[in-house]
Parts: structure tokens; sequence; C-alpha cells
């Protein structure tokens, strides 16, 4: 595998975060930033259109991406890695606006922003787009009405005018992307392994299925639970923690494991946050 | 406390799913409709500007309402009851509406119909309104470009033209609310408990928290985690189980757990899912 073989899909169009993990994440590679959700960038790896994706799926100030865990837990691409990106949103118009009457970004930025535009800009409608460099090119093309929220460097981009800084609820807003694939990702020795377990229906279920982590001495980094949009009240949950699946000591894990679940899915073991690289060694 | 007396607040305008919900929670009281969030009918009855609140926090398709959950754990409101309601949706629009560029509506019902709309109406741009029924409420004012995704109700109210019904991800969608006020409740005997727990940072303290319940025989109904929007990957752990915190064993399980958790919120005990009511006895 070298640079000129590897592709990488991302949300587009260029400007946006994802982008810039992957930059991050696998150097100078070919990045496709025409994709218009991070659920047609999932679609796309499992055809093998492209090698790889990244996709945001946690954040600092939101929590669990679900619109991408979704498209994950419902789709057969595996994760081969995982990107953390500082996230600073500016606030920014077109170099001749004046009077704003909307507030254009992505669903997630505007969440995240939610405090300071309600405080500052209380008669503005929130515009949904689908990516915060979206909202930067169609602003850039001529809105004299719109604020737009999103990275410094696309309003950059987009030659767009910049009003405040680091807006987000938080100061500590991070983003954390996983890089998609269809192989599976060799053990580094530092590696993270998400799976999806469907629960016995029983009290105490999650319990016992948390239970067997804990005697194997596995530490769980995240636990998550996502309706199956079949009935109320009804979940499965995605659980992160540290080993790979070929460690016998998670191998032991996982067969203990189907005693509490009617399901359990593993969609991927991969090196432990960020990792830079060439495209030549990023991802087995 | 008589049917004069109690207000109740709900996100309006008139038509909204949350004044459905408290319609059926409470009977023929004063609904106050005039609220733009469910953050802003918590915020007045933790000002005591009425008695209760009857908020959205969880649904079938999206699973929980995280900017009520979010508002919930930030105040100092305590959650008096709850109420289930099918949620149904319709697309419509201005009577004389012919072509679309934007679909408007509330972001939770904008996300369960993503799937419909993406495919129907790939060009239109979703545009964010404080709820569904204030989607419809301007659209009737004379917005001719604009679908609207509300209730067959709300469409009614404000005259519009119902294009297609039953629009969401999953036939089973169904949105649970949560009553809010200031009290405390008197056990029941049918009653569920919420609590918010910070655990201790060590490994297996989510199993372990989760053991307390277990070996006190306390059926757990809800599990979720929360950013404590600090740090990227820190949570903080909402928890619904059956029983009321004036019964022996959850006096007794909430005793243990403290050896767990730096930090146990109880943000409510209340009779569990619907009950038809009148304001007088609705709610103590």
């Amino acid at each position: 595998m070298n640079n000129n073989s590897v592709t990488v899909g991302v949300l587009g169009p260029e400007g946006s975060y994802s982008q810039e993990a992957a930059m991050q994440y696998f150097g100078k590679c070919i990045v496709n930033s025409e994709y218009l959700s991070p659920q047609a960038v999932i679609r796309d790896v499992s055809l093998s259109g492209i090698n790889y994706g990244v996709v945001p799926v946690e954040n600092s100030i939101q929590g669990g991406v679900y619109s991408t865990l979704d498209a994950l837990l419902a789709s057969d691409v595996r994760i081969a890695g995982e990107v953390v990106l500082p996230v600073s949103h500016v606030l920014a118009c077109h170099a001749d606006a004046i009077a704003f009457r909307r507030v254009l970004s992505h669903e997630q930025a505007l969440e995240q922003c939610r405090d300071y535009l309600n405080a500052e800009y209380p008669g503005c409608v929130l515009e949904q787009t689908a990516s915060t460099s979206h909202a930067a090119m169609i602003a850039g093309e001529g809105l004299l009405d719109a604020l737009v929220v999103c990275s410094r460097y696309a309003a950059g981009l987009y030659g767009l005018r910049v009003i405040a800084e680091d807006i987000a609820s938080s100061n500590n807003n991070e983003t954390r992307f996983l890089v998609v694939g269809n192989g599976l990702t060799e053990p580094t020795g530092n590696d993270k392994t998400s799976i999806v377990i469907s629960l016995v229906d029983k009290p105490g279920a999650l319990y016992q299925a948390l239970g067997v982590f804990y005697k194997h001495g596995i530490n769980l980094t995240w636990v998550l639970s996502r309706p199956t949009k079949k009935k109320l009240g009804e979940y499965v949950f995605p659980v992160d923690f540290e080993g790979h699946v070929d460690d016998m000591v998670v191998k032991s894990a996982l067969r203990e494991l189907k005693e509490y679940a009617t399901d359990i899915r593993v969609l991927g073991s991969y090196p432990k946050s960020i990792k830079k690289t060439s495209c030549s060694d990023g991802v087995r």
C-alpha cells in the first residue's frame, strides 16, 4: 500500500473537521471530501468505493455522535483507528453581511454553541447544513443574512469575516473520530476494541455483562446505550474496552459474555487514540 | 390544589406534542404553551413561576433527549411523573405551496424522519424550529416554499395541507415525557426513581455501582452516560430504577452506592408511566 493507492472519504466540502482529522491521521493522502454525511462515507467504505473513511463519533460537550454510531451498527465496516481533534468554532459571515436572520452549521456544532447563540442571537433561526464547511461555503457564495459556525480554517478558505472565536459551551471541546475500513487490524500492544452487545432480557444482564470484563481485568473506556428503534426502552449497548480481539484474555471474555448476550458484534480492534503516520503504515 | 391553581408549562406554541402529553397527564388544567424550549420550562419550574412542566426525555427512535436531560442535571427541579405518548409525524405544507426548498421542524422530529426526508426531498434544507408546532404555525402564516414535520393535530390547527403520514424511520415511534415540579412525590407502590451517579475514577466502578442494585433486587429501567462537558471521555450516569427513595431497600442501596460514587443526586421518585388524572390528585 503506498500513498497513491489509498483513498480516504470524509464529510465535505473542503474545510470540514473530518478532513482535518483525516489529514492528521493519514498525512498527505488522497482525501475525498465530497461526501454529504458520515453515513454516506460508511456506505462507500462498505461498497469498497474507498479504502477508508474518517467519521466523528464522540464529542466532549455533546457525547456520542449517534447518527454515526447508528450507521456503523447498521453496516459491516470495521473500525481501523481513532483520532482525537481539538475543536474550536468561530462565528463568521460574508464580508458584506450586516443584519442576520439565521445561523447555518452542522447540527452538532449548532448544539455545541447553543448557549452562546441563544444568548447573543435569540432572534436567529438555526439552519442545519450537511457540515460546518458546507455552511461556510454557501455563506461565502453570497448569503448576506447568515451567520456561520465553522472552523477558523474553513472561514478563511471561503473568505468569511470572523466575528467571534471559541463560542462553544465549554473550552474543552474535542471530537473523537473513527477511521473505518474493511480489514482487520493487527495487535500493536496498545489497542482498543469496540463491540455492540444485545443483552438477554432479564434483570441484572447489563451488570453481569460488565462483570465479565471486570473479572478478566479488562478496562472499559466507553459504555453507551442506543435504542433498538423497535420499542421504547429497548436498547443495545456499544462498549469500548482496552485490548485486541486477538488477545487471549479478550477471547476468553467474549466467550463468557455470550451467556448474557443474544448477540455480540465486534466493530473492530485498533490502536488507541491518535498515531501520526504516513499512509504506508497507518492502518493494516 | 384544584384545577384553577395548577399551571403547567410546556414547549409551545399550541399543538406541540408536549402539550398533548400535558393534557393526557393532567386533564383539563391551565397549560401554558408559550415556552420556547424544555430548558425554559425547567427554569420556570425551578423559579416557581409555574407548578409543573412537561418535557420530552426519551424517544424510541432517537434514544435520550439530551438537551432535556442536561437541563435537568443542571437544575434543582424534581421529577414528579412520566407519560408515554405515541408519536405520528405528518408532512404538511401551506395550502398554496407548490415547490419546496426547505423542511421545517424541531431537531428531534427532523432526525426521526431523516431517512424519509433524505430519500424523498434530498434537495431540501433542514431548518430547525423551536418545536414542531412552531414550524406548523409559521408555515401557516404564509411560507410557500416550506414543508413541515408536525402532528396531524398541529397541521389541522394551522390550516396546513397534509402530504404524507407516518414518515418517521420506525412505526413504533413513542416519546416519554417527564412531569417536573418542586416537591417530593409520595410512594404509590408502583414507582420509579431517577438518579445521576458520578463514579469514582477506578476500573470497574460502573460494574460495581450496578451490582449494588442487582444485589438489592432492584430492577434498572434505563442506564445512560452523559458527558461532564469538562473532558472528552468523562461521563456521569443517569440511572432509572424501580422503587421509591422512601423504600427501605432503596435507602439501603443508595447508602451502599456511596462507596463507588463521588456524587449521587436523586432527581425524583414518581409513579411509573402514564396515569390519567385530574389536576387535583395528579401529583403530590
